[in-house]
């Protein structure tokens, strides 16, 4: 039985995500269909490949993901299924996936799935569910696309080592307000060595990576590495976003000084 | 396996839409239920109807609907269970199925499913349910209701044509803020007889119909034929209702000039 | 196939649902899972609990409930499981599982599963889910923890009574404004004995329980014992929250005088 997920910025207050499910349950009944989220902001593709990463090696191997997200076909964007890490994803090739994988694809096909119609406003549904289904009941990605050798790629802004400081920033805020930067665990134990070291984040230091949210106080700032592998500055059961960068915009720098 | 889909104004906040699938899965733990929506506005039928009718045929034959919107029943107002182009759909007679169908289902009942108690404050759990799991047992409609030939018929504004002008107005408006007109796109080519036009919509106009999102720059705005049938206003990557509309409420008139 | 239900405050943006349920079918591909609600206030036990405590029974006999709010263990906070009315529950021992049961459970065990790694942040996914599948498939609580005898109790302010009047207060608003009171049905009668009364809440007054929304007229207030037990003041087709409280908090207290 395949499990087929789902990641857009199609909500939940009208039919688009039921009509996707509809299409895939009318080709196969038994598929069991889970949404990553549907509440991605309007056509961010930063914010979609993030949430992904985060969370497609918890399912099986063998998941099949749809990223719902600018999925517009362009003369430059084609619509692609690729195979990682032991994980089918399908989509429109415009940067998300170099955004998702820190490693090139095992496998990646342009999708050729012959339309039904000139007009595609809606590939999640007209598209992306007919290469899903194909995959889930064993179809091979050959039969449904060309080979192609690379992804669009999509530079992010990443941590960065000079003088004894590793600089990152906050590249994405959950809904408790914690602050995730894109500085990872390996890289900052990589670069520490074992030194003492401050974490500098707006006028707040931070000298120690707490092992959980309780380790300090209610109220109290915490630098810790989260379940997603990169450091994130909160707060014990409060909104860091709040309490600690206001109204301000989420690309917030945060350094990191070693010490001698 | 049953497929059971829910439309309802009962929020994600409360235990109401799990007290619904819970019983549910007590009468048929391997149902498969899919969520349309339960973001409908408190008690708007129209929106309930607009978005049900745009993507319950996506579902595969057979599939059982429930309208859980204003669903108590009155003296005037009955329970019903229908069937209407191979799917069966449970709600309360308030008008909200005269909208969703053009043409009459192929056969009502009026639901006298014996209740526990007097009072009945869900009937999308007390009595909804428990006629979409008969049903799905491949139970008949006879067994639970008794026929009716006719349903309360809402009537909407439809789109009007005169002096080679076809008037209509926008009646839904989608989470990426798209305005969604009651423009049929049969009805607009049966009166364009290939003509050029003119879509007049506040103090713009647009000239063509464009088969995607992406056929203009991004920014400008289009008009499009969406996967829901109808004609729509929308912006490449932008949010027509901000940009176009404002504050204003939803019911702008869009006028269509055919030019001979 | 076991039934997992979740109840918590992760929100639905965020990948966090999703490694939930990644994590739940990577044990057991063919497990149905429910969302109770993820949208719980962040850390709000009070409300996990009256969400949880008005649904579970409506789920089948050996559904597994698990409720991810405040999860981290501290030292007297342990992680448990128990098992009560036929329903197996398992989060943190912070008090909520007091603010569920209004008897104690048949069993409750404090999970002594192995974890990978000194670092928990996210229990609901690293511990919960694991117990959960243990007891899916079968599995005994004696396997997965010590048991212990009694829950953290924390205590609601309940409904008093004396000189004739039943005190209560509201203790929850739901999505549609109606204002849920902790009065229950069953103390409302043992303390009416059939007399008359009048509801003061506010500057308003109500002398009867009707039984439904619709039995007084649209914008009309009433009261109703509503599908959750407890007494409910309510607005037929209206926001009793907006219309009657205005901006003020939920606990506002609620008089009934019983007239002799």
């Amino acid at each position: 039985m395949a499990i087929i997920t789902l990641t857009t910025d199609l909500g939940l207050v009208d039919n688009y995500v039921a009509s996707v499910k509809g299409a895939i349950l009318k080709e196969i009944p038994e598929t069991t269909i889970v949404d990553i989220t549907h509440e991605i902001p309007s056509f961010d593709l930063q914010k979609s490949a993030f949430v992904l990463r985060n969370c497609y090696e918890d399912f099986p191997e063998g998941t099949i993901h749809i990223i719902g997200v600018n999925s517009e076909q362009e003369v430059d964007i084609p619509h692609v299924a690729l195979l990682a890490n032991g994980h089918y994803f399908i989509g429109a090739d415009n940067g998300v996936f170099s955004l998702v994988f820190d490693n090139p694809p095992e496998k990646i096909v342009e999708l050729t799935l012959s339309q039904d119609t000139d007009r595609i406003t809606f590939p999640t549904k007209d598209v992306f569910v007919k290469a899903a289904c194909h995959i889930a009941r064993g179809g091979t990605l050959e039969v449904i696309g060309t080979e192609i050798k690379e992804l669009y790629e999509r530079t992010l802004f990443r941590a960065v080592y000079e003088n004894n400081k590793l600089k990152g920033m906050v590249v994405y805020v959950d809904h408790y307000g914690n602050l995730i930067t894109n500085i990872s665990e390996s890289s900052f134990n990589d670069y520490r060595k074992g030194r003492a070291f401050t974490i500098s984040f707006r006028k707040y230091g931070i000298k120690e990576i707490s092992q959980s949210y309780g380790s300090v106080p209610e109220g109290e700032k915490l630098a810790l590495f989260s379940s997603s592998g990169f450091m994130e500055i909160s707060i014990n059961k409060g909104h860091a976003k709040k309490l600690l960068m206001g109204l301000e915009h989420d690309n917030n720098p945060i350094i990191i000084e070693f010490h001698d």
